[in-house]
């Protein structure tokens, strides 16, 4: 039987690679729900190919006109994205969206026990205890999308979580590994969206250059994996071909390799615990690569991986105001009013500001969330 | 409860390796009995400190000199390493002694429905067939002791093994592995024993250097894992940090690393599913290593994984034949008698001298084994 996919953020980077994993593997995906953002084109061609049930797009009146157009249900808005997600026949949510506005739908999600696909790295960032515990009391699954947990959910097959020493996240360094705190002065946004290894969108490309994006990977690790941050370690390495590895405590580490192609951390999320065929998938040679490169994290030139695990121990509402003056900051950064070692300053800024609240609930997060950047964006018009 | 291990090989590299991670998990493990060659010190020491059943060595007067001293019972011979093997209470059986005479108590003990824990490369080697149609005839797991299989087998956990694309086997490369065959024709035993890398006993050490200890591997896996030789690759990897790898129809590649340390392997070979603490182990640090080399196999350079792969391919008796004139050629080269590279030379003459038997029975593998041995000392006495 066909598992049945709805795919809130078909149009960005994850939710395109998603489409082709589904479109190789027909007979066992289907797509039966998606979300796009303002590309209805893209909307209609995913119609025409793929037949869903529903789709749903940000703004009312391209919902409208598509379903004029569209055999399929066309919904808008956070109504639309929850409907999308919690579809009465989807099997796995595949949540794809950017920033905070998949949490609510994943949460719906997990209380219709829908298997939760999970590349949105804020759900868990800023909400990871509500989420978490909504999974564990409806028994649903939570699937890691990111190379790097899809790595170590991959190395904890056949293993008992209690035997786990620490995790061991990989980083790649980003745009600018190879410069300096002093040469990040001079840094423009064209150089902070050339990534080495994976072409990604323009929002995780700079959080690779800060390094955030593997402090939001820490904190999701954290509650993916149920582990403390003292067992999260983070480790440079260069080529981003070992995606993440896990320590036990017979010292033994286990660990997923391959060409960086997110199609296969998507793929086994989607087929999990089996395995699918990749037929143009670029095989790992190691003997192509001849050697890879390790080095030690280096916590005051990538200061927001330090700000994130200070957010993540302190917890509460601390991770959902870094998150946000994070997005916040990349966005003043891209549209060129601030530089580029600014974006920690600003997410610094923010958190010392802040006073947390311990164990908020949705409203109290998103209010935090809401509050936070309009704080910044004010702050800097 | 504890598991009750019996062990063939006490006093070799991976039996006293395996002792001691029995005496670090007395909680976990119990040695029930044990064989030694001609070691009886080691024997006594033994039974004071673990209290076997039952023991075993080599010769007779041995046996009866040390049943005068010793409380346990005390056999000799292939009949004493059968009683081990098959010891009423025993769960597990570490086979690791060394040569083909772990063949016939591991059958044995296979009938008598003992886990097989298995450190002889020669009882898979020579009669894999048999041996793996009995562990499935009789429900039997075999699990392998050898770094590079247990890396293998823990990759493969939770994992379907239809879903295997390739074994990589990683190789350091062996004491030699930066000389090329000119400078090859002046080696010493000497230089031979210093393997970069691991400390093993004499023989595997040699094997490392020609590259048989890997061929031996190959035809191993090939046996354990039930994976044609097509798909069996080896990768030379100078570090033995990798020790070995997985690669899926995904794409995805899973690895297991740690310092080189068979106490890991032995270990989780015992502890099976699960995992124990290893207190006193060498935590890998990537950081530390820095670089990981890979390359690729040559088998110009490496003669005898060449040999390997033919004789697992051609089947029959041919790798009993090869195993058989490897242990006579290394055993001759670490005499004097014969120069190293000559090690290939006596084996491949073996090889193409053979009129291969398909489908031989044990007796005959025995005898192919024996008559080859003779040739070859009788040929250099």
């Amino acid at each position: 039987m066909r598992r049945k996919i709805s795919l809130m953020g078909a149009s960005g980077s994850i939710g395109k690679q998603t489409i082709e994993v589904i479109r190789e593997h027909r007979d066992s995906f289907e797509l039966t729900a998606f979300s796009v953002g303002g590309n209805i084109d893209m909307a209609r061609q995913l119609v025409k190919e793929f037949h869903p049930d529903l789709i749903s797009v940000q703004h009312k009146q391209d919902a409208e006109k598509l379903q004029t157009e569209l055999s399929a249900k066309v919904l808008w808005g956070m109504e639309g994205l929850i409907e999308v997600a919690t579809h009465e026949q989807t099997d796995i949510l595949v949540n794809a969206v950017l920033g905070s506005v998949g949490l609510e739908p994943t949460l719906k999600a997990i209380e219709a026990k829908k298997t939760i696909a999970i590349a949105n790295k804020e759900t868990l960032v800023t909400a990871g205890r509500i989420v978490m515990d909504a999974a564990k009391e409806h028994n649903v699954i939570m699937l890691p999308v990111d190379s790097e947990h899809s790595a170590i959910f991959q190395a904890l097959q056949g293993e008992n979580r209690k035997n786990i020493d620490r995790l061991i996240i990989t980083a790649s360094g980003g745009s600018f590994r190879d410069k300096n705190r002093e040469q990040l002065k001079e840094v423009s946004v064209k150089d902070a969206l050339n990534h080495p290894n994976w072409t990604m969108g323009a929002k995780i490309t700079i959080d690779s250059a800060t390094m955030m994006n593997k402090g939001l990977e820490v904190i999701e690790a954290h509650w993916l994996f149920d582990l403390p941050y003292e067992k999260i370690d983070v480790l440079l390495h260069r080529e981003s071909i070992i995606h993440s590895m896990v320590e036990f405590r017979d010292s033994s580490v286990m660990a997923q390799l391959g060409s960086p192609d997110m199609r296969v951390p998507i793929q086994y999320a989607l087929s999990y615990p089996d395995r699918l065929e990749m037929k143009n998938a670029q095989r790992l040679r190691l003997e192509d690569a001849g050697k890879l490169h390790f080095e030690k994290m280096d916590f005051e030139r990538y200061r927001c991986l330090a700000l994130a695990y200070e957010a993540g121990r302190k917890g509460g509402t601390l991770p959902a105001v870094m998150n946000a003056a994070n997005e916040a900051a990349v966005s003043l950064f891209i549209n060129g009013k601030i530089t580029f070692l600014q974006i920690e300053e600003v997410i610094e800024n923010a958190m010392s500001n802040h006073e947390i609240l311990h164990s908020p609930n949705l409203a109290a997060i998103l209010e935090t969330d809401k509050e936070t950047r309009s704080r910044i964006f004010s702050f800097y018009r």
